[in-house]
């Protein structure tokens, strides 16, 4: 065996409770090992010693590199040592915080185990309860929709429709999006994700300057009251922005510090290297200037920020905060968010923006999952930029879905596309049949599939502020055979408890990628049949053989096969 | 390159603050792979896709299957993002969070490079002040010393000096404690760490019947203040055993859930199964029914442990809680008790008692340290089992200080026995110079020495409760040449700058272990001569050239070189 393959971390993505009962561990090889078995031998930890069971492992993922075992461990009290081992190559070898040896000597295991000694209920990471329910829709506000009678709005700059600059005001509006719900809960969506709405000189409003008010140009607080009062009523849930590592310069509180400098109450609420604010030595969002930093390692200022968050949350019933530039801010912040809104609504759900590997984030204590920009990469590098072939996306896909627990895979947010990305679309040169690839590979992955408003028409749009173009209603209509099939793709996942709950496995077959969700007894996979170049084959190369009286969904490049068969479980 | 080696992960032992202004990265590779340099290309987070700055690392640890390069990369704004490059066979490789690749794409580098997007200052885990002066005497109070006239108590039931069995009480006490703080002065330790001194009918007092008082057996609240105080008058810190897992089914909370079962308010206290109580069904310590766990995931008992925590740091003044089997405990608690107590007295060490790995517990928001079993079990497979040779252990020692971050590392409490351990003199089949090679390991390792009383005499014992024998303060003389010896390692640790703060290096040479430690220009070498079998072999190997001008104090099988020497630093 290679022993520079063999993996397994405590308290991680291979190895964690699912309930004081179940318990999910992982172990990673080389897959090129020749491996016969790999077994668990686990026992309550104050026990291992004296005696273990031992139950076989089953080999269940593979990408580019390696292949992980995995078990759902039922466990008789909620304690659990344990070490693996291996038969290959004709021997045993286990597999304990020492390594991989040939030997292992139980009577002194207590130095070397694997454990987690006791299963705390308050440490179980748990889903949000609608997560697995839930469908996504991003909607950047001025540019969804204008209430009746809004269009004469006097700061409204842009035609609707006409291509945008950053300085472009289109009038979208709170009105205009709640006059729309019932167009999003036809689409088959459930939870609407609001760029910021609160007061703010900029179109995009994350410069904010008051947490407390939202912008006038897009309405006002009873109008957010009453969008979500209309949302709720309808089953769709509301999610806000949270930008809590800058303000706007023109906020009342940076402006106390501006002409007090250090002996404003606030100076600290900054992290400032010269008092004088013009020129410009402080932290700020990027290299903005106008969006100072705010000190999340200040009590004060995660008070000031926990008490907005818990606002929305208990006086106006919104679902959850989505977390801008929140690998910017402190986790000693987090944390204490977490508890807060937690204590107030434990199913608001709370998703961070972190592109990067958020580990340090989804351990339970701070999200419950991120906006899977990994899963956009992936989608992209397969459909428009063809740096993937299928066997290679399948293997990013595999490792992507393994790199957190399974409670926050459940709860990332697999979008393709954003208003900080060139749309989707766009990436794909305006490739149709991949852009409905894309959505379907979007509703068959585990998560939760997330929306950018227009991506169902489709819009086009390069990068900000290009991608933040007017939506276009008048395509959202069933005779555009893209927005009909788009619609049904997102109406499978939101009716399909197949696609909602049932266990994903990927692989590839005669160069197609099949991504199978089965779920009591019923089997829908997803084949993807590219074709070399740009022009998408029919599916002559799909193979039904093991699928019998199955429903069949059929798009250029791609089938859905919905079936009832015989499942292992 | 080896691809399944190569190895890094952000916010880890591989990746963490000093400061705003330092930081260090650690990245792993296979030790056999022939590779000419490696550089980290990094810049503040959102300038990296324009431009980096490279450094090269240097490759300072080998263990068994690795080799780990390591840079303190100084930071001009406290923001990073990162990737590596490795330069071998002929070509570049470079390292994210794709792998290793032969090709990197700068312009898309915000999917996958490595960062710290800004480091926080809250977030940066500190050493606590004293850590490094630090020198750890563990008393198990009972067997330590009787005060003048204590001799009649009348549960005493062990004569001094005789072999105790689980019920023995030997009459140790606080006052009798006090008694010999001057002998611990001398012997040059500074911090005493106490098993529990509160009410409790056993021996041991790990069932804890009231938090709030000092056994009266053991004393007084006031022996308890005075012993403080006395101590902290010779500058020596006292830490307590926190026993928060479990309590003695004695408690006035668990016998109000006897009495009264799911009517008590205390229920949820503790994890019950069956309200009838004599039936034993309730979660407990190991299988010991006179001591219910504790119910961690409750806020009402969070509350009322963390009160205990308060207590005794805010009214009494000690300087820091060992946490008894702390890995059962709930981390949510850990959090809150951290939070708590650190608002009290930052300085205040939280160290936990996991045998394990305890990566999950030493992030920076929970303990400091950990008392170190695995550095005992290495130090014991070395000089004791004979499982490794100089070479192997040197690779184990390499490991186990890159297992958790620096800070960590520093904070540790390195110990060769305890307790809850066979002393290591009796591990070593009673050879006394290989009890002192072990202690000067320990004085030369990273991270705090804690020495188990007695272990300077030396005291003998098996299993629980023979290594908790009595105090023998005749061998206390400095006519005992090991007692003479074992006080000077202790005193050089104690007094020596390059010990306590001097940066360490692992070698072999000869088959001899070199423990190097060079501080501010003088260097500290400890060679360690292992002969086959069981006699230790003079130091007739021992190479000196390249150390000049030095001091040396020799023992039987080993050799410190106290040095001034040109470092490269």
């Amino acid at each position: 065996m290679n022993p520079y393959a063999v993996f397994h971390s405590i308290e991680s993505a291979y190895s964690f409770p699912l309930s004081g009962k179940r318990f999910v561990l992982r172990v990673r090889v080389d897959k090129q090992d020749e491996i016969e078995s790999c077994h668990v031998l686990y026992n309550a930890k104050h026990l291992f010693y004296l005696k273990r069971k031992e139950k076989e492992m089953t080999r269940k993922y593979e990408d580019d590199l390696y292949a992980y075992y995995e078990i759902i461990l039922p466990l008789e009290t909620p304690s659990l040592a344990y070490i693996f081992r291996f038969a290959s190559e004709g021997k045993d070898f286990f597999f304990s915080t020492d390594g991989l040896t040939e030997n292992y000597q139980f009577a002194i295991s207590y130095y070397n185990y694997f454990q987690c000694a006791f299963v705390n209920d308050i440490d179980i990471q748990k889903e949000v309860s609608w997560a697995k329910d839930a469908i996504i829709y991003e909607i950047f506000v001025d540019r969804f929709h204008r209430g009746k009678g809004e269009g004469d709005k006097d700061f409204v700059n842009l035609r609707w429709g006409a291509i945008p600059n950053p300085k472009s005001f289109a009038g979208g509006s709170l009105i205009g999006l709640r006059e729309k719900l019932d167009y999003l809960k036809d689409l088959g969506v459930n939870a609407l994700y609001l760029t910021p709405i609160f007061r703010s000189i900029s179109n995009h409003k994350y410069d904010i300057k008051d947490y407390y008010e939202v912008d006038p140009g897009f309405g006002s607080n009873v109008a957010f009251e009453e969008l979500v009062k209309e949302a709720h009523e309808r089953g769709m849930r509301i999610i806000l922005d949270a930008v809590f590592n800058h303000v706007s310069e023109e906020s009342a509180i940076f402006q106390d510090v501006v002409r007090n400098g250090r002996n404003s109450p606030y100076f600290d609420w900054f992290i400032i290297y010269d008092e004088d604010i013009s020129k410009g030595k402080y932290e700020k969002f990027a290299t903005c200037d106008y969006m100072p930093k705010w000190n999340t390692s200040n009590p004060a200022v995660q008070s000031y920020l926990c008490d907005i968050g818990k606002h929305y949350v208990k006086e106006c019933g919104i679902d959850g905060w989505r977390l801008d530039v929140s690998d910017e801010i402190s986790h000693d912040f987090w944390k204490r968010f977490r508890r807060e809104i937690k204590a107030v609504n434990p199913d608001a759900m709370l998703i961070g923006e972190n592109w990067q590997d958020a580990t340090p984030y989804l351990r339970g204590d701070e999200f419950d999952g991120v906006m899977n920009y990994s899963f956009a990469r992936y989608v992209n590098d397969y459909l428009a930029f063809r740096q993937l072939d299928s066997l290679a996306f399948k293997e990013k896909l595999e490792a992507l879905r393994l790199r957190y627990r399974g409670p926050v895979t459940h709860m990332n947010w697999n979008l393709l596309d954003s208003h900080d990305t060139y749309r989707f679309f766009t990436q794909l040169r305006k490739n149709k049949e991949r852009a409905l690839i894309g959505a379907a590979i979007q509703m068959f992955y585990e998560g939760i599939p997330c929306v950018y408003y227009g991506d169902e028409l489709p819009l086009e749009g390069g990068y900000d502020p290009d991608c933040r173009r007017c939506m276009d209603f008048s395509l959202a209509r069933k005779s555009n055979p893209f927005f009909a099939k788009y619609r049904d793709l997102i109406r499978l996942r939101a009716k399909s408890g197949v696609l909602k709950y049932g266990e994903l496995s990927l692989r590839t077959q005669d160069g197609m990628l099949v991504m199978e969700r089965a779920y009591r007894g019923r089997v829908f996979a997803l084949f993807v049949n590219l074709s070399e170049a740009d022009k998408p084959l029919p599916l002559g190369k799909v193979v039904l053989s093991n699928l019998v009286e199955g429903e069949t969904l059929k798009h250029e490049g791609f089938a859905i096969v919905a079936n009832k068969r015989k499942t292992k479980e």
